[in-house]
């Protein structure tokens, strides 16, 4: 099915590239949303009532290799819908959201929940505790289940325009990126002391030779999410270190490498 | 149905009040729906898939009279859902979120999603663009549809054993506390400076006499919850206002004439 705005509307328009975006890899969505997973501890769970209506309740999760492990109360609605209906997904927005709030990052999961037996709920239990640390205190009541939910479908949101599905199978085999959560005080510095560099990144590497200013909005393992200004508009685009890196600690080289390979292309 | 806690597990006892609670007024649970629905613009959306299964995802909202206003796109997952099958549920989690998640607030509203008309199209245009301003973008696209939550059910919880249901009519009839989600600098002066008026009145109201120390945790337009300590225990309480106040600027006076009355209650 394609589908597409049917109105334009008055959103701002976007220019586009001028020149080809030398290195654009980044976080497949299955990265994407194990990232925006292991970001948090607090989700919202879709449920069936017994009528078969949807119901939406908040919940607090830890992840068992991905997979939501959560731990609610027959006494709660959410609990008696599970035990009498498997079915369920959750919703996870990732902290610190921006000012509006559909330009943040989200992911829906959504499976089949399972009571873990054996060494799995040992490990489902630790995986909830060490995420829900308050949960030591109610855990073990009688009334409350722990669930793991067997991811089947996954749906990421970037933001705006960002958008894809990972099957479960790349969903499951995917690891948390290991920057996005981290870099939040680097990206303020580039952004602070070197928009200069940024600026010729975009214009070497990120397909906008006419780019005046250039801001950093994510660091990743793969690389940059720049924005733009052009005398033609506004615009997003990407730059991508030399290699992925696995660490925070990898962040500043892998800058640097960028900021000296951009320069000299650019001819200074 | 009477459920009840079927092991006593780990968690800490809480000490019963001494003496009775004088004023123990609180918003009911449709005021404190209606206020955690007020005091936010993002929610995680429950609607159903062609099969029937759960769906969480992240909207964004309005309000209209305390009905949910909802813009999604068909080129959403959700928004594919609610025109096939209108039956929908949003929770909605307080913002500000304590340490521990599960001691925060938080609402389920759940129902059926309507497409508003005439003027109550226009009304619900104008609260989703209130509550969202970037709405202004994308609200009159083709492929999106503007959708009222016609709330049937409301499920407020409020926290550790603070739950309770509202009716469809009471929540409909009840306003937003105009207080809670203003004071949080008056509750954090009343704890940094007035420790000792806090405790007056958990002694002489709150049913404590034997606290040790007091903290407010926080102020509505009927009055404080406070947090007491004893030599038995950590419990919660709460202290009434002489009467409602309907304004943050009402508070100070309201706290004062308490501590005057706790303090000639307790004999200083």
């Amino acid at each position: 099915m394609t589908l597409d705005h049917g109105d334009p509307g008055d959103a701002p328009s976007v220019p586009a590239p001028l020149t080809a975006v030398e290195n654009p890899v980044r976080p497949s969505a299955a990265e994407e949303a194990r990232t925006v997973a292991a970001a948090t501890n607090t989700a919202t769970l879709a449920s069936l009532t017994g009528e078969g209506d949807p119901w939406a309740s908040f919940v607090t999760y830890g992840l068992l290799e991905g997979q939501p492990v959560l731990c609610v109360s027959r006494m709660a609605e959410h609990g008696r819908n599970l035990l009498a209906d498997p079915r369920a997904s959750v919703a996870i927005v990732a902290p610190d959201a921006p000012a509006d709030p559909l330009a943040g990052a989200r992911v829906t999961l959504a499976g089949v929940v399972q009571r873990p037996v054996g060494a799995e709920a040992d490990a489902a239990r630790a995986a909830h505790i060490a995420a829900v640390p308050a949960a030591v205190h109610y855990i073990d009541y009688s009334d409350f289940t722990l669930w793991v939910l067997r991811v089947q479908r996954v749906r990421w949101v970037g933001g705006y325009g960002r958008m894809d599905s990972a099957s479960a199978q790349d969903y499951a085999a995917a690891a948390a990126d290991p920057i996005v959560s981290h870099a939040s005080h680097a990206v303020t510095h580039l952004n602070k002391d070197h928009a200069d560099a940024l600026l010729d990144m975009a214009r070497a590497f990120g397909g906008f030779p006419d780019a005046t200013t250039a801001g950093c909005e994510r660091a990743d393992r793969y690389g940059l999410d720049l924005r733009v200004t052009t005398p033609r508009g506004v615009a997003v685009t990407r730059v991508g270190y030399a290699s992925p890196i696995d660490s925070p600690a990898e962040l500043r080289a892998a800058t640097v490498e960028l900021t000296h390979r951009a320069r000299a292309a650019n001819g200074h």
